[in-house]
């Protein structure tokens, strides 16, 4: 076996990830242009998981999805038919796309399109529903489905006239922008949900809705600054499916969580899952919450650390501080920190008080490892029961078990004895 | 003469200013909202100032007005009405309102109307006209006019119509958050635009205009980053008139350029300007432009400094030194010097790099007198030919004989011998 040159292998991919165009160029239904969708299989965020070890909120997700999709007529038998067998459950890593928090998608939801056209990839996640009770946080009440069926029936097919009628927009570009005005995309995508808000509302006047859902679906898209995650996720997903797969890199190229487990992907080992039980987010509670209502970790929203966002580019967010928990010095310090795991600085998206120092990009599984300093993620928190909702937010690591098993299965692979 | 607690009533005068709530209310006509506007009187930006005087810019905008006023036909014609004495001159700070640039206005012209409810105070801006050729920068061509009466017939009145049918907007919770969002909302409004622009659409699409229209003017406003501009002006102006006129007071109400004069008001000394040769602007200039190209300083838009946005508030804005020069270091230190010039810290806009620091508040003449330092203001910078246009953007103090000249007079008024 020919010695490994890791350190080019690493700068090739990280080339890769920077020469990465995502952008959005559609809305699709689910069934019709996710990879191997079809009617009785559920995505969901992180790696693998059963019905049996799914957390609350997944699972309160899983049962408004059924009922939502018409495959069970209420809860209860909707929470029978995910326990059958007749169900598949299947990770969005797995489908190309990425989902926040439960995740959870089925056939008929109308789904963003992120494109690498050079790179001839795509990417996908659903439409934000915004704040309160919702599915991604495990809530399946009627005004949760209500509004799903609102977003499948107006929402999606306006955004979808829409984006037909005007150019691709340019995301890369967009969150550039974004972490010029105190985003880091992750959990703060005010300015992000502004700059698409301001693309996409003259295309919305052209399309030939009723006025009536023109002004519904703008009211909808201003009330929820959230509106952006769920794009700046496919964007960060696609800019990393850039560097996976290959021979001997160790740059990790996913980290994700099902509310159970944590799951990382390191690019060099293909699809094999490192997992360990999720950990306790540290944050902020909404009012009337305590620890004990929370869930352990959920969600893709990972995925933008992954690729040098969210927690790695706290420093370009000063204000998330006061959503988040922590001070201005601390966001400085764990931007300052992230530079230590990762293997360069991205060209597109720049850190204005660090003098425009482009963020940390390219974890690299064994500066991980040298270090001991684990990715610095910053992420919502669900309530632990299924129809309760988010109750929180605030700041995690990743288990340091998952990086511990994929460098043992590095070696492995790699290292002839 | 009893002894003045200038420091007291300097506190009241800057709660005054706290307390102020400046909100959008609505759009009007020039000529039926502004105080004392008439057909041949020409608003101007800064103090006081006669035709024979004025700048390259402050004439070519004055000239494209009359053309578009209909009082002349072509420019040179409007040049010469401009010298007959025929035409008045009068600054916009003189009939509450602010002028960007040149900030000339005429009867004709759609300006926003901004009002402080409890205070039942109104003031006026105009339409930012965006960027490239435009009369705020001197710039007369058909394209300009064109431009000016689009604004008139289709903008104005669909941004009037848009507003009477929707709650007013609060402007200083729009600053606030912009201010979190990398905006110093003088030279960067970005952040603002956008927001404004999330009010705006929905009510957009309900006014009975034709969609092509409503279209065309989504586009515009999408267009322009510096649209808010003219919104922070004339809410910083509604601010500071709190203080304005107040018996032995000592804070800074106006800072005003037209091109030729600074002019300082101070709220002791009521409606007296204290003026001396505007300075040249250090920045940076666009592709083609030299130093021998720029006009002096010049607009209302110091308006900003005055309320301690602008250059005082660049600690929470470094992405603008990439527009005005400097670095994020200076931004910093620009803002933490201003603190030693005023009186006390804003309760609503908040600077996130500096532990959200309330940004500094109530200029006092005598701390600037006392301490040699001058306000900090950042600014485009006209070429000082008319008709050209903006040639850069950078960074000016005014000059420390207005100042001075003011103490002078501060002390002849309220010190007996």
């Amino acid at each position: 076996m020919q010695r490994l040159d890791i350190a080019a292998i690493n700068r090739e991919a990280v080339q890769a990830i920077q020469k990465s165009q995502p952008v959005l160029t559609g809305v699709g239904i689910a069934g019709e242009v996710v990879p191997r969708m079809r009617r009785n299989l559920i995505l969901h965020a992180g790696p693998p998981i059963t019905w049996d070890r799914m957390c609350g909120p997944m699972r309160g997700a899983v049962m408004g999805a059924l009922v939502y999709e018409g495959l069970a007529k209420t809860i209860p038998e909707a929470e029978k038919l995910a326990a059958s067998g007749e169900i598949a459950f299947e990770p969005w890593h797995e489908h190309d796309g990425v989902g926040p928090m439960a995740g959870v998608a089925t056939a008929s939801m109308p789904v963003w399109i992120v494109e690498d056209k050079a790179a001839g990839r795509r990417t996908f996640c659903t439409l934000n529903e915004g704040l309160g009770k919702v599915l991604r946080y495990g809530a399946y009440s009627d005004e949760v489905l209500v509004r799903l069926r609102w977003m499948r029936d107006v929402l999606g097919p306006v955004l979808r006239e829409a984006l037909a009628g005007r150019p691709e927009i340019n995301l890369k570009a967009l969150i550039a922008q974004a972490l010029q005005m105190g985003d880091e995309v992750h959990n703060r995508n005010r300015a992000a949900t502004s700059l698409l808000f301001r693309e996409l509302a003259p295309a919305i006047l052209r399309t030939r809705a009723k006025t009536d859902d023109q002004v519904k679906v703008l009211e909808f898209l201003h009330a929820n600054d959230h509106t952006f995650l769920n794009l700046s996720m496919p964007a960060a997903k696609i800019m990393l499916q850039a560097a996976e797969w290959r021979e001997g890199c160790t740059l990790v190229t996913t980290m994700a969580r099902n509310g159970t487990d944590f799951g990382i992907r390191v690019a060099g080992l293909k699809d094999r899952w490192f997992t360990a039980p999720a950990g306790m987010v540290k944050g902020l509670l909404f009012p009337g919450f305590t620890d004990a209502d929370c869930n352990p970790d959920i969600g893709d929203s990972a995925i933008t650390e992954t690729v040098g966002l969210g927690g790695f580019s706290m420093a370009a967010a000063p204000a998330i501080v006061k959503f988040v928990g922590g001070t201005v010095a601390d966001a400085m310090t764990y931007t300052q920190t992230m530079y230590e795991i990762t293997t360069a600085e991205s060209e597109a998206f720049q850190i204005p008080t660090l003098d425009f120092r482009g963020s940390p990009l390219g974890i690299d599984l064994l500066k991980v490892c040298e270090t001991g300093i684990l990715p610095q993620i910053n992420t919502g928190i669900a309530h632990r029961e299924a129809g309760v909702g988010q109750v929180g937010a605030g700041l995690i690591k990743p288990p340091a078990k998952c990086f511990e098993d994929a460098l043992a299965a590095y070696v492995d692979a790699y290292c002839p004895e």
